[in-house]
Formats: C-alpha cells, structure tokens, sequence
C-alpha cells in the first residue's frame, strides 16, 4: 500500500492544498496547542471544511466534532496530529483506514529526545509508508499556506497579520523558523508559504520547497537547514529552480567544527561538510545567506521583478564616506563601481552642485532638500549609464522631509528598468513603509544594500550562466570496474584514468631488479621508483618513494631498498614490487581527488600542492560531473590562484589545459560513482605541457552490492 | 600671539565647556543654518549666555543682538560663525580683537571646492593660528556637549530627544555622522558630545577626541573617519585611552582600493595604507568597526559597566540551530564557548527539559513559557560557571509574553555580575524599550550578539595586556648614522644591524677577484655572491646574486660575471664590488621590514618569504617600537603561522627567537625614526639555531635636514 510517485506527490499536493483538514486530538481551548489551527483557520477565512475530531465533544466553536477518526464524514485531504507521541502510530492506521493520505503531526516525543525516541520515529516513519501516508513532522509546527489560507500550524507566527506574498519559505527548526518568519512580516514582504519540517521522518525540506516552487505564485525559495541526508535531492531542487528562474536562498548552521558539534546536540541530521555543502549549493545557483538577517536583505532584493543585466552598480550619496564603505564592499562582493560614461558626466555636471562628486559614487550632498530635481536627476542620470546595472542611494535621518523624498523616490524607480535600491540609515518608520508599500526595495545600512544587490546580481548571472552552458565534452564510458574492493594496484589504476583522457605519468610495475632496470632504460631518463602494495596506502611514510635514478646502478640499488624498507615498516604487506616512473616536468604543483561525499556523493577537489594545501587548505570543491567553465572557477577560487600565472620568473600554465583535466576527472567519477570511495591525484604537475598526474591511489568499495562493501 | 599649548588645551576645553557663545551671522529665522543653533540652544535650556551678532536686528527671540563682533559685551568662550566663505577670515580677526579664543565655522566653500577652496582654507588656518583662535571646521555641522546642553550646531541630529550620555562621538562625516548619531539615539544610548571636524583646518579628530574623553561623564569613545594625517596624535589619543580604560571604537572607511578612489575624490585627506591603519590602531587597543551597525553594536555592549574577565562566551537558547551559528560566529571571532563543568551541567540537569540540551548551548526549548524559573534558573547556572566570561540569551518574537520575559531578564541580570546579553529576534519594540531601561544590554539578531560580545572580551584583554606589560628590552642605542641619503652599503648597513643585536649573516666586500676568493676560504664553506653598488637596489632582477659557489674557479669566474652583468644592465651604476657572505641555514623563509609610514612613522613588518610574499600578501605589521609579546602576536596573525610548527616532516623553529628578532628590529626603527627611510631583510632565514637575515637594503632619508632630502 506504499504510494507510487505520482501518487505521493498527489498528497502531497493536496497536503498543501487541502479541501478539508481534520483535526485530530482538536481542543475547545482554542489557546492550546490542539485548539490554535481551529482557530487560525476560522479567523483567517479558510473556505474549505474543518474537521475536528475529539471524543469529549460533540461541537467545538460551533463547528461538528467526531468522536473516532473512523467516524470523520469524508476523507479529508490532510489531517493534523496533535495527539501525544505513544498514539501517533494508532493514528496513522486509523487515517490510512479512513482514506486520508497526508499528515502534519505536532506531536514532539521522537528523535530529539535520543535513541529510543530515534525508534519511535523510524517506526512511525516505516508505519506511514507502509499505510500510504505521507508525514510533515514529528515535533513540528506545522505549515501555512497563506495564498489559499490554509493554517496547519500552531505557530505564534501565525498570531497576527499573515498576508500572503511572493516567498516560499521552508525551515528545519521552529524556533528559528518563526524568527524569520516575524522578520519578512516586519519587511512589509509576504510569506506564501511557511512550512516546519521538524523531524522530517518522512518528507523533508527538500520534497517539500520541490511542491512549494511549483506553485507559480511564489517567485522566490528560502530555507532555513540544520542538517541535510538526501544532497540529491537537494541538488535537484536546485536545478528546478534555476529551470524556473527562481532564486532559492539558504541559511544552513554549522560552519565551523564548534558549531558543528552543536549541532549534533540538536539534530539527528547526517553532519556534512561545511566546505562542500557551500560549494556544491553554490554550483547549482543557490544563494546562501550567512544568517537571517542577510537572508531577509536577499529576500528583499529578489522579491522585486527587475533584473539585473550585469554586476555593475551605480551609488549615489549624500555622504562621500557612506560612497566609499559601499564601493569598497561592493568589490569585495564581486561587483564593480564603474566609471560612468561622458553622456552620464555630462548629465551630472549640469545638475550637480560644485561640491559634489559627479562620478560614481555620486555625492549630490544635502543640497536636495532645497532642489529635489537634483537627487531625481542625478539618480537617473546614474542609472541610465549602460554599465550601470544595479542602483542604490544612499541616504540618512530626514525626519523632516519624508513626503518629498517618497516622491521623488516613487519618480525615479518610474523612470528607470533597472533594479533601484534605497537605503536610508536611521529612517523614519513611516518613510521605509510607504516606500515598501510602492513597491521600493529599501535597506537601512550601507552594506547590506550592497550584499543585497550582490545576491541579485548572482542569481541574474547564474541564470544567464545556464542559458549559455556548454554541451558535455564526452568522456569515454567505460564500463565501471568489477575489481576487488579497496586500493587498486597503481598501474591498473592508472590505465583506467590515462583511458579515460585523464593525463597520467606513464607507469609500469617491476616485479625484479632486472624488470626495474629495464623500464629505467625504456623511460629514456631518470625515473622515480616507489613501493608498490596493495596495503600501503602512503608510500612516502614508510620511505617507499625514492626521486630521480639515473643509472643502473643506482636502479638495482633502489628496487631493493624500497623492497627492504616496505618489509621492514609494513611486515604483513603484500609487496608487489615497485613502480618505475619517468620523472614527471612541470614548476606547479596542485592536488586533485574525488570523494564519495556521504551527502551528495561524487565531489572533485583540485588545491595547491606541496606545504600550500597542509597550511592553507587551499581547496575548491565541485559535484560531479561539470563543465570547463566551472572547472576555470575552481582555478579562480583556490587562494594561490595567481601562482598558475607565474610568479618570480616562473612562467604561468595554461588553465584551459587543467580545466580540462578536471572536467574529464569529473565527468570519469560520476560514471564511476556506483564503485569510487576515493582517488587522490597527488601531486599534479603542470608544466608548459599542461598538468600530469604523477602518483594516484584509488580505493573502490562497491555500492550495489552494499554487504561485500560494508568493511 | 600664537596659542601656547596650555592656552589651547584651555581654549579648547573653554570652546567645548563655555559660559557664552556668540553667534555669528545669528538669523531671526531659526530654521535656517545660522538660526538653529539659537533654536537648539534655547529649547534645550541651555544655561551660559547666547549673544546673537547680526547688524540687521536689534534683538531675535527676545535675546539682544549686537550689531558687530567688536560690540559683543563679552569675550564668549565660543564663536559660532555661519558667514559668508569670503567673510570668514575678517571674522576670525574680529574674534581675536574682541579675545574670543574660539570658533565654529558651518561655512562651507574651502577645501571640499577643490584646489582654490583648500588655498583659501590654509590661509584661514594660518590666519588663526596666527591670531590665537581656535577652529572646528569650517564646513562642519559643528557640536554638541548634551550634559552642559551647548548646542553649536545646525545638525538634524538637534531635531529630537538628545539626552545625554556615556558615549562621545566625534566624525569627521557630517552626513555619516548625523546618521551615526541618530541611530544611537534609536538604541537608547546617549550621546555626551557629537562633534562633527569638518574640514580639519585647526583642530582634527585626536585633538577633540582627547578632550573628550578627559570629561569623567565620557565612559566610551567613538569615531567615524575618513582620512588621517596626524597618526602620531591618534596613538597617543588611543594610549591615553588605554590609561584611562575607556574603549575607543573607531570606524574608518577606506578599505579596498576602489573605496580610497572614491575617499580621496571626497577628501583632501591623505591616504593611510589601510593594513596598516588597521594594525598600528589594534595594536593600542582600538576597536575597529566595520560600519556603522557594528559600531553600535559594540557602544552598546561598553557602554554597560560589567568587565569580561576572559574570552567564555555562555549561550542559551530556545533553538538548537541559533546555538550553532553563534558558537560558530564566537570561534571566528576568537571567543571560547567552552565545555561547562560539573557544577553547572548537575545544575542544568535539574531544571531542564528532557528534550532540551544541557551543554553549552543550552537549549531551552519554548517550555519557559510554561515555566518562568526553567530559564532563569538554568542561565545563572549557566553564567555562574567560571569558564563562563559572557552570557546571551537567544530567544525570538514571543509577543505575547513580553512581562514575564522582561521579569526574568531583570532577574537574570541581578543575580550575575558578569556582563549578560539579550539577544532578541523579531522582539516587539516594547521589549526592546523596557530591557534597555533597565541596563540591559539587547540584540536583535544572533551573529551580532556575538560580535559585541567579542569586542567587550578584547577590551578588557587588553587591558589586563597593558597592566601586564613587561619592560622594554634594552636596545644599543647608537646614534642613528649621519652618512648620505639613499641606499646604504650593504655591508655598512648589516654592521649597523648587528651591533643593534639584530642577527645577520656575516658578510664582506670583495673589491678583486682575489678578495672574493680570500673571503670565500676565509668563510669555510660555499658562500654567496651579491654585487655591491649603491645604485642597484634590486639585485636579483640585474642578476646579481650567485648561491652555493665553493670552489676557487667557481668564485672567481662568479665575481667576474656579476661584475659584467650589472655594468650591462646598469651602465651608469657605481659598481663598489661584489658582496661574499657564507651560505645562510635554515628551512623556513620569512621577509622582515621597516618603512616610514606617512601617517604613523615607523612601522615593523613581518612577512612569508619566497613566493607566499607576492601571492598571498601574508604580511603583519606594527609601530615600532613593541615588545616581545606584541612580537609573538604578529607571528599568530601570519597565515602561514603553521609553517613555523613544522610541515611535512620539517622540525619547528623556536618562535621567541624570531620575536626577539622583530623586538629588537622595532627598537632599532623607532631609534632610527629620524634618518631611515626603509629596510627590507630579505629572506630572513630561519632554522635550528634562530632567524638571521640573508640579504639587507637599508634606505636612509634625514628628515633632520628636510630640504637635503627632498630628492
């Protein structure tokens, strides 16, 4: 009786969109928990049928109540649980009897209360799926959606105006959840859904923002994680978005390795790393916010409909400093101040007045408070230069000069497409509603208008990104290994990545000092040599790498003591000789790997070598596979990015020819994902000839036969 | 007649403290600039004299007005002057006739006019001083003393409530600090002085600012510039209000390179190296705020009187996640959110709920509605643990139970000593009002909470730092040398370092191929050769360095080729010889420096040598001189740090050693602050035995004898 897919998302569609709700364990006191979605719902105007279900009453504020669930008159699109957490189960039965598919269950009494609630959960969790019902929760607060005023929730959000609006807003925690919530109604902007994921035993943040951004009301996504387990689906959502051009904005907690343990206080949540969550969301277009109020100066931004062509932004103030810290914050953001062209000089300088800055920032001073049109003209004399994109003026205090500032604010977002920002420091209350009320995007400190803009410009940039994305580059599909688990032989290994265009330093494995001699002479130049196991993972630590043998000699001397040291340090090892390796040209030295990331799976890595990569941890992060562009990225993100540009004499290397490595490592391990645990290319050479792998190892743990693999 | 510096402290105090003003240019109409401050002065009870001067009226406002400065009945401890440009200077001599010491100038038409208006603006100021006069301004809002209720200003600011308080603000912005102090009025905080520096003519921002913060009323010191000229004066304001314990925040714009475009298009102040700025003012114990929301963020936490004895931040929450991104935020900021001890957690354990998490975090789930004392009684126990330094609470929206909230935090607040933190989201404005009344200190979002808590620890850190500061190490005080300006001889210059105690590879002049083979067996081992000439600073980029020579036909055919190489590439350049120095040890490479700093003077740098220098900028900086403490503090803030521990096999090297080193360099500077221009020692190599400095360039310029080194 498990629901098939179109199934599923059919309840949960009408989950969001319900004809009639039951309610189940409903209280007469409509204060309490089981009493406030009774009430929400009658005083918010839901027009579908309300449900309450409760043996002790036959009417509870007028409405029937039932005394069983069995006894319900139809079965409700959506019943909310608030019942204590030993009868959920019962519950779910008794639901799936009456037909009724879909579920938000308040109760708390699971997984946040340790192990045993941990079996509660999975239990109640198997049970659904097992009856056909889908659940939103436990221990959640519950959704609204406010469009069709539908009011799931016991949320002290939902006390007070709740109008809907263009935002769909998902969140893991309640406490948090509803913080943010309060926060968008203080903007004046409009939730049109809020939605509690709480435990997510069933359906979770991803599922549900995946219905929410369907729904073409909603132009904009926001989440709030603490904790993510199905990074597929997350990576999912996120092209839905893009396909859909609609911005979807996340805060997730647990940056660092303090915060992180927090967090696995409080959620049973997988812990993911920090470094690849934020690279991977930002792979696929998502914003992140770096904590609420940062997410609601985004939601700003990108609740208004005006696009921005490029990442130029226009600044004019009425204080040089507050031009000088939003230029500078601009750059840091990635956006530029740009010099403006000689039609907008021109305009400037008629309007300006001799002490202002007619360039960009623009200083037009307090002058306007006598000469309105100055501010007006000059603002659009700004905005209409061409390599201007965005717009923001900044402004402070004027209590007294509220009517006409509004006016003119009003008289420029007319005359101008692009998108126009005010921000107005210590403004009068009156001033940021009426201009929120007209439609005017407005901030109230420097900064933060700049980072708003910043995350407009992104998403216009990704989406543009995405219009223009190139065809995969083929890679040749090669059936995924069928060898044994665990460090592959170095040779093989190797064979398997040159063939899948994968520029590696030739190998070849000596099983003799004859056999190494041999090689060396075949090589045609100094080789390296090292010990070759399938047990020693790290040859350098047991002295098993020996550089640049150039006679015989010298060869014969080699192969026996790496053979002597491997023996000596790992007794138990199978010693299968010793690798012989031209040595590899090349004066930049970079890593690069895939993991098997528990979250998203395939992700390739690409750092600086040698002591950088220990010291800086200068590493960039992708999901597999993706494109040359995005490999350039990765080159351009890594701290010591200049060094691929030559330094102190050094000549630069080619980055299209590293690139190129990477988006063919890319495209080879997500074909490999069924078998990969982990390779590591290290170091990576790169030379006037382009890069070169110079040692690998490659550990395979097969996933489709998950028992062989579990050691 | 110029001021001696007594009379200019006390004309200066006078000016800020006065008995009677007069108004200069007074208008009958007090909504105009030159009538507002008549306006203000009024209302807000001023209790001195106020003499309006203005030949058109006989009184204003049932004051009497006097036709001329000369007619005024008193010599007013202050002028306030809203004339003409063009008549302020014949109005600075009236004053100085009639024995006012000081002057006010809203006028504005000087240095922000450009290159005729800065002409005017020195005469102005040459005129003063010749005079006697002291000036704030001109082209400023002018200035605020609330608790003596002198109004000499037509800022907007005035419009309102301006309650005095602990905080005095000076800004050299009038705009952005008009805003400023708007904003501080919104927090509830008050402002003792607003002063607004204008254009800096006379008196700049440390001067006011010292006398500021001499007023016992004054318990924090807060500052907005945009340019500095006088760094000399901001340290001794800084150290001043070291001594006195009073913070001093200073936010400066300016940081990237395209915000100084823009601040040098606003001000003719001069640009300050803003890494360096940033260091020289951190290193006497300034706290720099990035904007203006930071700033207030950290006014309001010193502004309430409870020390921080150390870096513990408590948390407690209502939401695991809020917990998170603030442990986080507390490890970025340099804060401990430390393990409790056994006292606390048994205490904790009583009084929470199952589901909530004892630890630190605390969470305290929304259950406090229901019971009160749960949050009460499991802060202080929080707070009362000794790791524990500061306590925030994090709560969110809560409408309806502001009372009971607003109680317990009073509660709260009474049974710890250690400074406590609200941090409310989303709260209802009455809770904002009521906590702050009653010296709570109260936060609307999470992150900032944290970052002024960060800034109240680092306070009182340094000044725990300063009590226990250990007397300065004894430097060979030679007097500076009195050779000729420019580039020194490079063996001159290491004598002169190595007699001041600073470690330097031993070098000798070789002037014959001879020599260079006597110096090379004298140093028994393989040596290096430098060519020797005052006109190549660069040596490398002539190639002008050899390394690891060690055999007599290797040293003789290098001493030719060198000899060669610089007579091509630097035909004109006086070749002295070539420079013999035994091969330096040592694993790690660091680059050392001193440079004259415009603003500052003389200023210490410590870097990673080789390609880390010119990739990353991984380079620290200090005003010379500093201790061994200050010293070890530079080597924490490197980036590349770890590579003193050791990396990749490599021992460690001893930290103090290299400290000592940059001790004695910084010692050795500030005694050479009169002669030296700059000295690069690159690379200083560091191994077993300690740092020693490989190569020198020592660049003399007496400032003793400016016109001598002009060139």
């Amino acid at each position: 009786m498990t629901l098939s897919t179109s199934d599923r998302a059919d309840a949960v569609h009408r989950m969001l969109h319900p004809r009639s709700i039951a309610v189940i364990g409903a209280s007469a006191d409509l204060g309490k928990i089981n009493g406030r979605p009774l009430k929400h719902l009658m005083e918010k105007g839901y027009a579908g049928r309300i449900l309450p279900v409760n043996p002790k009453y036959r009417e509870i504020a007028g409405m029937a109540c039932y005394p069983t669930i069995d006894s319900l008159p139809e079965a409700a699109d959506l019943a909310v649980v608030a019942v204590p957490a030993s009868e959920v189960i019962a519950c779910i039965e008794a639901l799936a009897r009456r037909g009724i598919r879909a579920a938000v269950i308040f109760s708390s009494g699971f997984g946040e209360m340790g192990v045993e609630g941990r079996v509660q959960e999975d239990a109640l969790a198997q049970r659904a799926r097992d009856c056909g019902v889908v659940l939103c929760g436990p221990n959640c607060l519950g959704f609204i959606n406010a469009f069709d005023k539908v009011y799931a929730t016991f949320s002290q959000y939902a006390d007070g105006e709740t109008g809907a609006g263009p935002i769909g807003f998902v969140t893991q925690s309640g406490a948090f959840g509803t913080a943010i919530a309060a926060l968008v109604r203080q903007r004046g902007l409009g939730l049109g859904y809020f939605i509690n994921t709480g435990n997510e035993a069933d359906l979770a943040f991803s599922e549900l923002m995946g219905r929410v951004v369907e729904d073409p009301r909603i132009r904009v996504a926001a989440g709030y994680l603490e904790g993510l387990d199905d990074g597929a689906a997350l990576v999912r959502l996120a092209r839905r978005c893009q396909v859909l051009g609609k911005p979807l904005v996340i805060t997730k907690v647990g940056r660092m390795a303090a915060g992180a343990r927090a967090a696995a206080s409080h959620t049973g949540a997988l812990a993911v790393e920090d470094a690849v969550f934020d690279a991977v969301i930002r792979q696929y277009g998502v914003l992140r916010a770096r904590n609420e109020e940062q997410m609601l100066d985004m939601l700003e931004a990108l609740s208004q409909p005006r696009v921005a062509e490029g990442n130029g932004l226009g600044i004019a103030t009425q204080s040089g400093g507050a031009g000088v810290m939003m230029a500078d914050r601009a750059e840091e953001m990635g956006l530029t101040v740009p010099e403006l062209g000689a039609a907008a000089r021109a305009r400037l300088a008629e309007v300006m007045p001799a002490f202002g800055a007619a360039g960009n920032p623009v200083d037009v001073t307090g002058q306007f408070v006598a000469r309105p049109e100055l501010l007006s003209e000059s603002v659009v004399a700004l905005m209409d230069d061409p390599k201007v994109h965005v717009g923001i003026v900044w402004l402070q205090l004027m209590t007294a000069h509220v009517d006409t500032l509004v006016r003119i604010f009003g008289e420029i977002q007319a005359r101008t497409t692009k998108p126009f920002f005010v921000c107005w420091v210590a403004a009068p209350a009156e001033a940021l509603t009426r201009l929120r009320a007209m439609g005017i995007v407005v901030y109230t400190a420097g900064e933060r208008a700049v980072e708003a803009a910043a995350a407009l410009v992104r998403h216009h940039a990704s989406r543009r990104r995405l219009a223009a994305s190139a065809p995969a580059t083929e890679v040749r599909a090669l059936p995924p290994p069928t060898g044994h688990d665990g460090v592959q032989a170095t040779v093989q290994a190797a064979a398997w990545l040159s063939e899948a265009g994968i520029p590696m330093a030739p190998v070849a494995l000596a099983r003799s000092e004859d056999d190494a001699v041999r090689l060396w002479q075949a090589a045609g130049g100094a080789v390296a040599l090292k010990i070759e196991s399938p047990d020693i993972t790290h040859k350098t630590e047991v002295g098993g790498v020996l550089l640049r043998r150039d006679d015989e000699e010298a060869v014969r001397e080699g192969f026996r003591t790496l053979m002597q040291r491997a023996a000596a340090a790992e007794p138990r090892a199978r010693l299968e000789g010793v690798v012989v390796q031209r040595m590899a040209e090349g004066h930049v030295e970079l890593v690069m790997g895939v993991q098997r990331d528990p979250v998203f799976g395939m992700v390739v890595m690409v750092g600086s070598g040698g002591v950088l990569v220990e010291v800086l941890k200068d590493v960039v992060f992708r999901h597999a596979p993706f494109d040359h562009d995005e490999a350039l990225a990765m080159l351009d993100e890594l701290r010591m990015s200049a060094l691929l540009d030559g330094v102190r004499g050094q000549p630069g290397v080619d980055r299209h020819t590293i690139a190129a490595m990477l988006e063919r490592l890319s495209r080879w391990a997500a074909h490999m994902a069924p078998v990969l645990a982990e390779l590591d290319l290290n170091p990576v050479l790169v030379g006037a000839r382009g890069p070169v792998a110079v040692d690998c190892v490659m550990l395979l743990e097969d996933q489709r036969s998950k028992e062989s693999a579990a050691g």
